[in-house]
């Protein structure tokens, strides 16, 4: 036994050199001894609750493409959602769509504390390292973070394909949304920044004037290996065009 | 000899149980071997270009009856201005106002990440997890920094005593602004956020929807220990006030 915790961030092509630095919070849907299984049985476990399928398949295929670095997280965000605010109700949720989630239900100060201090602030940390280090260096790097949507939500079919999110500053959103990509594309669907999705666009790119968005696949588009590729190499000359376009000077 | 670099921050009464978080990025004019002193004599280094002369007494003394965790920091803002992105000019300045800084000039990228990595990251992340920390347990904690002016700025007298600046939100500024404490008070003056004087507040406040004030007091007006301690005693019940007044719920 130990009272080590997991590395919540796992961080991969660090020394990247493009222009974007890409996020995956909800990339994994692991629950690490350190935290339990939170009572949850394997099918909740499987299901979009715990993350965002497909997502890092995406991401990565991005960061690939766009020669970009790729922060993405460990643990499940059931355990801690990395794009919440310590204080949120989500950030911890026991209750997630339709699910209670027994291991969060009256969580006493401690454990919320242990979890934040073990997930979120190193998460986050994390990310500021690898873009503070770039801002020291002259750059401005573009923050881009990858999600996936369920296709039904409440029981309500989602027609969106593919949503594109800002936080306070849309010029990138708004030049990735203008581009055709053969899905159905919205700019701030299926949420937008009033619904609180956009803390780490909050923390990390608004503070600093940097481009952002927030890319949210319906996740039946990128069910696999082989779908999540192709998503990828259908998005990555989009978002290439689209940074280029707004380039600053 | 050792590698290690000095602690650029320091937390005081850490677990204070009071409504407000005090920071102080310009609290000191210290410059340690790690770092040089920048090719500086030592009236420089006494100067109001190295530090916010009297904010640290003046925070010591809000944080005491506000009975608030201080975060201050260890070094110079001419090694490293902490209220300042590490991509601006002003965070590693070659010039501040009239004096150009020797040690600044030219800095090779592996120094700009060295102090980046080893004052601006570790500062900010250690107040980082204050805030987070009482947000995790449900609080609401106010932000409020301390700084001082110089009563004189490229030859020019400034009539303003008392100013107070705020990022986006302006709730606790204007109700601090808004109450008599005796001085000639301006919102957003001799700075605002559009001088890009508001990197603590947008970091740490702003994503987070966290009431905040940045206090910016004439340096003539707390030059010695008791000065900074009588003028505690003015603003802390108008602080108080404040914040009771803007009260969320």
């Amino acid at each position: 036994m130990t009272n080590q915790l997991p590395s919540p961030v796992s961080i991969e092509r660090a020394e990247a050199p493009g222009p974007a630095v890409i996020v995956c919070e909800h990339a994994a849907n692991h629950f690490d001894p350190a935290y339990g299984d939170l009572g949850l049985n394997n099918d909740q476990k499987q299901a979009h609750i715990a993350w965002d399928p497909g997502a890092l398949g995406l991401a990565r295929g991005l960061a690939e493409r766009l020669d970009a670095p790729l922060v993405h997280a460990t643990q499940s965000r059931l355990v801690y959602d990395l794009n919440r605010p310590p204080d949120s109700p989500g950030a911890m949720p026991e209750i997630s769509e339709i699910h209670t989630i027994p291991g969060n239900r009256g969580l006493t100060p401690g454990e919320r504390l242990r979890r934040t201090g073990g997930i979120y602030l190193p998460f986050h940390a994390g990310l500021r390292m690898m873009l503070a280090a770039r801002l020291a260096l002259g750059q401005r790097p573009v923050l881009i973070t990858v999600h996936s949507f369920t296709p039904v939500y409440h029981g309500q079919r989602r027609e969106v394909e593919f949503g594109i999110i800002h936080d306070v500053d849309d010029r990138l959103a708004r030049a990735i949304a203008a581009r055709e990509t053969g899905m159905v594309t919205r700019l701030n669907e299926p949420y937008s920044a009033a619904d609180g999705v956009t803390h780490t666009l909050a923390l990390h790119a608004t503070p600093y004037g940097l481009r952002h968005a927030m890319l949210e696949l319906r996740n039946d588009l990128i069910a696999d290996d082989a779908a999540q590729a192709a998503m990828a190499a259908r998005l990555a000359p989009v978002l290439r065009a689209a940074i280029a376009e707004t380039e600053e000077e």
